[in-house]
């Protein structure tokens, strides 16, 4: 029998009634003839609720002790799952992690799945059971401990079920109804994108849109997982929300699919670098050894053997960065005049897996960015993407320009 | 090292500062050389939101996944346990049932303990570790599937893991300080007993005293393992609290140890029944198959061919005995004129390891409850105790007046 997996997150999840809503979108499939694998998070507001009494009782916790707690939520809605299908008449039980067993390594609290052996769940399957409810985000280590895979976990746990499971494929019950071209809160010709590659999904995902865990996207790409998102609170059919897939299954690929944001990273300037050769290397080592994502760097032209030196980094590892500099240049490792950090800038990308055969795409940004007269701090670029740093203040209109001068508001 | 098994019920831990006084007292024995195996229960409170969720799904649940469901309670508190004592420098690590493993039978809901393998444990022990805290209530069936114990099951797991670990003894916290002769709420005169026999102790639990699972006491009478009673919310030492222990262990044993009052007990009399040979079986075989707990019987002298049946069961049964005996008259198994059911009384037991040798308690009891102007109804005996039926408004009168009659105030 054709077998589907289906994960529905903690907002879908956050009460009886709503379990009771997506049993019934299971069920549904279930009359289609589908086989079904249903992982569930913990209830909205359970993880957190768990998480805090571990933080509270000591900030340097027992990554294990941590696992073995913060898992039970997931335990708690995988039964209440199997019990509302099988109040539907639909053959159900629940699974917890360790009785699947689904491996993972020993890595407590982010720890990476290793194995899903089927017999358990398809001797079940054999017998007439028609849905199996597994508690996401959770595994059993070498050792015997339970193990959860971090935040957002339980997508990770979905694709992997599907890949395991051969499964037609993994349908990601959330809070929005698709994947769209850019932020629907920003700009309101944003429209929901039918197909998006895992590529560009997998830039849009590190680039701060925040539908799926990026790993989970990773998975499915290497296993070739149609991965689908959508909504649990609409009435859902084959043509809802929005399919991930490999390249050749879209037929004709857009230029551009998408416009991302992200106010999360900050632009420093190292002023007046004595400019000579390793300086870079002298720069960008301490920040790696201190933990610091430098994102985009750029150089400025040398003037009288000085340069200006700018890049990029999350928000909240600034303090960081300012340290490993400072104390490099305690060291001696080399000179400058001053440094800047801002945090009063946006990150803007273009991301489209066609760019790679079209040229002119960045032309046509940049082109776009100057006629409203926003100005470009920095540049990056990477084969299917191009992110520029301005100023913050600029976010909201760069996004709702470039967005019409790529005419995303058009189906293709 | 000598090891002891300490038990915290559901009030004990309701929130992470009760814990941490929990883990006060556990850090207090090991520092006194013990090795301790934690028993705890779910945060008070939880156990009853996880069923009332699976009673709100469907009354006629499937009893794998409720324990599914409801185990989950006991993992929370199990890890937050452990890693308070590790934040308190105790060596300690969580287990919960299927890990240890405590293995039940597949009675789901109300599962049997089959077997607690010392290996895992034990070797963590041989490693450093000084304190194992397991989840209680739960265990493991043969079919890999969690079961758990019915309610109160911790108590049980307390003392099966005592009995599997030898331990010196096991410690039942809980919200009172001891084993009372009577209830201190009805009577001011209520002394706590610094040691009571396991006997006496099922008596009192099956009569009302609602301290400790009747189940635990009989299994640490079978495996003699010395149990007590003590309270979480006090200071303790080696001296507080309640002993369970055998009978030889209790220097010179008291007639009467205790009072117990139950108004859980229903009244049922058939008038008129027309009395011949197997009558009685006629009567009690239908409400046996009909699951009524009868408990006192009294047969009034037969005038005329015909004799009054009264007997009590349970409150909560009425209804299905008044329809089972229904039914047995439309069958013509035996007749009678009418059938009444007064919910109006109240049990009130005398129980005394020493009654087996001094004869006169129940005419001394008969005798105190008669100047007091309290009809008896009904009465039962065993070896160890008498119970009377009463009208439920002179229940108090009767408890103090018995407490007093025995000189219950008086430390023997």
């Amino acid at each position: 029998m054709p077998l589907l997996v289906m994960k529905f997150g903690g907002t879908s999840v956050a009460d009886p009634a709503r379990i009771r809503n997506a049993a019934e979108k299971v069920a549904r499939e279930v009359e289609g003839g589908f086989d079904v694998i249903v992982i569930v998070s913990a209830m909205a507001g359970k993880t957190n609720e768990l998480v805090g009494w571990v933080s509270g009782i000591s900030p340097l916790y027992d990554a294990r002790e941590y696992d073995a707690v913060v898992s039970s939520g997931e335990n708690v809605t995988a039964g209440l799952m199997a019990l509302t299908l099988q109040e539907m008449d639909v053959p159900a039980r629940s699974w917890q992690g360790w009785q699947v067993p689904l491996r993972t390594s020993s890595a407590h609290g982010a720890a990476r799945i290793l194995d899903i052996p089927r017999q358990a769940i398809d001797a079940k399957f054999a017998e007439g059971m028609r849905v199996a409810v597994v508690a996401g985000f959770q595994g059993i280590s070498p050792e015997g401990r339970i193990t959860t895979l971090g935040r957002g976990g339980s997508d990770t746990t979905a694709v992997a079920f599907a890949a395991a499971f051969d499964a037609t494929r993994c349908d990601i019950y959330t809070d929005v109804d698709g994947v769209y071209t850019t932020d629907p809160r920003i700009s309101r010709k944003a429209r929901k994108l039918d197909r998006i590659t895992y590529e560009e999904m997998l830039e849009l995902a590190s680039l701060g849109a925040k539908v799926l865990q990026t790993r989970s996207v990773e998975l499915a790409m290497r296993y070739k997982v149609p991965l689908r998102v959508l909504s649990s609170f609409e009435q859902t059919d084959e043509s809802s929300g929005t399919i991930l897939c490999d390249e050749e299954e879209i037929m004709e690929s857009r230029v551009v699919s998408g416009i991302a944001h992200s106010r999360d990273e900050a632009k420093m300037s190292l002023m007046q670098v004595a400019d000579k050769p390793g300086i870079a290397a002298a720069i960008f080592g301490p920040l790696a050894d201190a933990g610091v994502n430098v994102d985009m760097i750029v150089q400025n032209i040398s003037e009288e053997g000085h340069t200006d030196m700018t890049f990029s980094c999350p928000v909240d590892q600034v303090a960081r960065a300012e340290k490993a500099i400072l104390a490099a240049r305690e060291r001696g490792s080399f000179r400058f005049g001053e440094l800047v950090a801002d945090t009063d800038v946006a990150k803007i990308s273009v991301v489209g897996i066609g760019m790679r055969s079209h040229a002119g795409v960045a032309a046509r940004m940049f082109e776009a960015l100057a006629r409203e007269g926003i100005n470009i701090n920095v540049i990056t670029t990477s084969e299917i993407k191009i992110s520029v740093l301005i100023d913050r203040k600029y976010m909201e209109l760069a996004v709702q320009t470039l967005h019409d001068a790529f005419e995303l508001d058009k189906a293709s």
